[in-house]
């Protein structure tokens, strides 16, 4: 069943999907497809898969050719995945149903946006259809872990809220010291944990401390590491990925939660977002800092769409990225890639497998080697995406 | 050490401090004290006592009376207590050294910014002083708890971050649909776990079902509840107070951790924020609907003080009830309380005893009788403070 479909002449049928976690402009990513397919392939249909692929499996989709222009751009404002998203990861048989679907309705190009595992489903339906179809992934991911991107569409926003928060909550704990820990979502890269230096107001301003996946994290270290913060400003504001990871590669929640609560995507990733870390971390300050207040809090969903954090550049690059992958259906797509270059993002067609299922890490200059902080180069990096949006002034304490 | 003091014609002496938590505008009392002093009592001095009643007793004062205006509304937009903040309960000798340090500094007037606790150090300390101080309490909580009070300060902003919140994390869960709970401030109020429901969107629009303190908790409900959302919207969004209690009136937290890790503060409040209440919801939903996607947030520290969501609504009252204290101050003080009256928000001044550690709670009516829900009058109030910030259209699912 296709809402709100009628006959017409099929110059070209598009199918949109969008995979994975959504993010506060994904979107967007969404209507500038719709859009620029209007405007490039005058009377393309173009149908949106409900829940990622499950909806080309199904048949259900929403006809979005001849959707009014104003709906549209109020979708694309609003936060989350207005087609629904999906986690499933095609298997041979998945495939070939996905395959079957969208031949059923003529498809000649299906743009799927999403990060890695998005992008893997992409190359794999790709090397399985042979031809006939021509295969786009549009770059989403709020932890910006896509290979030969700078930065991707979702991580600006989810950036801000990480920044803004953390600022916050720092000055609350110049007013009431203790130690604080926010776990911040980001499975293999710690970007979304370094923003939370973005907006430091000065130099006794944190987070003192940063840990992102991409460093083996010690328990031993992280209690020296918020003493020697605590004899230095009385405080100590700490950033913890939700992915970081003992010296052999495991997650620390992998290695916390008994392999029977363990829970699993069908991409393999463990389910990191909950209060399992969080109560490991109260444990860890507990014994090892004992009588010191201390407060940890996850922020789990709370960056990832927040409709308050919505960055304007986010906006138009996910909406720009979007277009960008409707114009490299004629070039016979691949994964549209968001670089860094003269000074501006550009939008370039790279290859799928360049992208898929494969993993950015944060670079390691981006934290200083001898110390859980970010860098001068890692700043830079942030600043430069994430401009202070409030002014905040030092207290008197 | 009065830090930039000088000589000068001293016509009142008036301290100022801030008390309990932080919030997004409570440095906008603070302004609204010195400036409104400046005004009324030209060559006033205003001293800000540093950590609460702390400064008092240490002589540890931050000296307003010549601070340029600038700086002052530059700290009044910042979030945070820019004085520092305490937890202190003053005893009878505590009580004793605040007295003899606010006569030391001839202090004609102490106005204290803060919640219950804090209108109850100035009750303690009106009974104690004998009439030579006047003392003045300034609200502010985003607990929203106060008696005599239509609504504090600090609960307009981080209401507006909860319900920009959930709105969002609902719409994530539309399109990844599971089970969703985020525990939210509020040891004995459920304001702020309601203000989830302020920008609901449409009618399937979560939070579904709402948690209060008010009303006693009980897991077996919680799941029949849950299950009735899944059946009927296929996804469920819960607000929950981390204050909530069983039907004996103890708090979850309290009868869920150990009583050597259970923290309390000099007021006897347990540390309810943390990630143990996360960790038993995660295991009720786990036991009790075996199997369904679960995430279990704790927003903690986000919304008190974010900066990201500060209301000019709020910022305006703080100011507001800053100058109200200052006026007060020649009518004996007493506690200024925010009331409504002919759709506009007015300043009373009324006895420290009618608010002094006493608690507001939420009217039983604003949840409806037979559902974990927030009920129309519940949603007319939370509809009046906090109007619709950001605008969201339902999605294609």
């Amino acid at each position: 069943m296709i809402a709100g479909s009628k006959e017409r002449f099929m110059s070209q049928t598009i199918v949109v999907a969008q995979g994975g976690g959504p993010t506060a402009v994904i979107n967007q990513t969404m209507a500038g497809i719709v859009l620029e397919a209007r405007r490039r392939y005058p009377g393309a249909r173009v149908l949106g898969s409900r829940f990622g692929v499950r909806g080309i499996v199904g048949g259900d989709y929403v006809d979005l050719s001849d959707m009014p222009e104003d709906l549209i751009r109020a979708i694309a404002g609003t936060p989350s995945a207005a087609l629904g998203s999906t986690r499933d990861k095609p298997d041979a048989a998945y495939c070939e149903r996905i395959l079957t679907g969208l031949r059923k309705v003529s498809a000649d190009a299906f743009i799927y946006i999403g990060g890695n595992d998005t992008s893997g489903t992409q190359q794999i339906l790709s090397d399985a259809a042979g031809g006939d179809i021509t295969f786009v992934h549009a770059p989403k991911t709020i932890d910006n872990d896509l290979m030969e991107n700078d930065h991707t569409p979702g991580f600006i926003s989810a950036g801000e809220f990480v920044a803004g928060a953390f600022l916050s909550v720092d000055l609350d704990f110049r007013a009431l010291p203790g130690i604080y820990c926010g776990i911040v979502m980001g499975r293999h890269a710690g970007f979304l944990a370094a923003a939370s230096a973005a907006w430091r107001i000065d130099e006794d301003s944190g987070p003192h401390l940063v840990y992102a996946p991409e460093r083996a994290f010690d328990p031993a270290r992280f209690i020296d590491d918020i003493s020697n913060v605590m004899d230095r400003h009385g405080r100590c504001v700490v950033a913890l990925s939700e992915g970081i990871s003992g010296a052999d590669g495991r997650s620390i929640v992998e290695t916390i939660v008994p392999a029977d609560r363990l829970e699993r995507d069908a991409h393999g990733n463990v389910k990191l977002s909950g209060s399992d870390l969080g109560m490991a971390i109260e444990r860890i300050l507990a014994e090892g800092l004992p009588g010191k207040r201390a407060r940890v809090d996850t922020l789990g969903y709370m960056p990832r769409g927040n409709i308050a954090t919505i960055s304007r550049t986010d906006q138009k690059e996910a909406f720009a990225s979007g277009q960008a992958a409707v114009k490299s259906i004629a070039s016979g797509g691949g994964s549209i890639a968001l670089q860094w270059e003269d000074g501006r993002t550009i939008y370039r067609t790279v290859p799928l497998s360049a992208v898929a299922a494969k993993t950015r890490h944060m670079p390691a200059d981006f934290l200083e080697p001898h110390e859980n902080t970010v860098s001068r180069k890692g700043l830079d990096y942030l600043e430069r995406l994430l401009p202070r949006r409030f002014e905040a002034v030092a207290p008197f304490v």
